[in-house]
């Protein structure tokens, strides 16, 4: 196992972008993962291509894995409109949640981390300034981190798996971009949107929408 | 949540077929879910919608994941050959392990339980007659499913996510032949070979095929 070696889970939004840039920054040689889920819209994955080139990682893989076939959420399913100009309602789940997404998403990124020998899986997931989705909290992710420790041949035969990294959990979105803007990131590649147009302009409504344009505004940036 | 309602991991072999049947005959309605995963052969999912169809399942779902581009055991990639005609190093992971194999399958068969309202997850892991994988093994399940429970919206709300059923995980290969025969299973159906030629015909020599033959004399079966 390679200590400063990292898969980087990478949607192309602007958490995954930071985080894929924080990591680079501290050294590492970044491995980076792209899940192909049967989104409404490729906008996202063609973000991830050009943030994967110009951060020039080691490796970039997507791969596909057509779980929006199960349907159940606004993010894959064209029947549940994403909800505009609202947020969630307090303590709920929204209908953008995609159920298990992270736990497959990190499963896979585990299984590429055991093969390419990474010691450390690095994740945008956010606690804070967050959709309310139960798969981005830190109880979650070390829940993760134990299953993953009697799930992996490293994890049995040398006493760990890959460490599951999250630089963004505690982080305000403006907290996220001056980190960013600190290191370099350029933020025009990158897209939250839930719900862009088909030439892949955000929407401005949606929840995710909301959400970064409060932070640049918080962050005193464009 | 439908107590009675369970998605069921379905390779196609031996183990899962017995587990599919046996929660048919506890009275679940049965969402068989298939993995196509880059094997290194399609006999295995011939052999998963042979099963689903005999058994009348509600629902079957084969799902592509091509996480055998990650490469890195004998069942995905041509490249390492499958051991023949001796078991695994005793104390070791053998070449045949797939990295988060379960881990992944787990992941998404959680996604399509919560979105079908499942209340279990039916998997016949098996930690007796085995291969020396670390993902059967009852601590790893357990991890799964606290894991499991704070991923989901229905562990959040309504505090329990589904549950991981592994009724094979304590017998040995022969229990689970005389277990399946009483409840009427045609393992002829069934194909357990990690390297089955062009025709799907087992080779009768890895160690799928050895723990197999083995539990058939040992159950006093054909």
């Amino acid at each position: 196992m390679t200590a400063d070696r990292a898969v980087v889970l990478l949607s192309g939004g602007l958490d995954s972008t930071t985080c894929l840039a924080l990591a680079q920054s501290r050294g590492r040689e970044c491995f980076a993962l792209t899940v192909a889920y049967g989104q409404r819209h490729s906008a996202e994955l063609d973000a991830a291509r050009r943030v994967a080139e110009v951060h020039g990682v080691a490796e970039h893989r997507i791969i596909d894995v057509d779980f929006g076939q199960f349907g159940g959420s606004a993010l894959t399913d064209l029947s549940i409109e994403v909800p505009r100009d609202r947020g969630a309602d307090a303590g709920t789940v929204p209908v953008t949640y995609v159920p298990a997404r992270n736990t497959i998403f990190l499963s896979l990124a585990l299984a590429w981390a055991e093969i390419v020998g990474a010691g450390e899986i690095w994740i945008g997931v956010n606690a804070v300034d967050y959709s309310g989705y139960p798969d981005c909290r830190p109880e979650y992710i070390e829940a993760f981190s134990r299953m993953a420790n009697l799930a992996t041949k490293v994890g049995v035969e040398d006493g760990a798996a890959p460490q599951i990294v999250t630089p963004l959990v505690d982080l305000s979105k403006a907290d996220i971009i001056r980190l960013g803007k600190g290191i370099g990131v350029d933020y025009s590649m990158t897209l939250s949107c839930y719900d862009p147009d088909v030439d892949g302009v955000a929407c401005g409504h949606c929840e995710a929408c909301r959400l970064r344009a409060a932070g640049f505004a918080e962050a005193g940036q464009t």
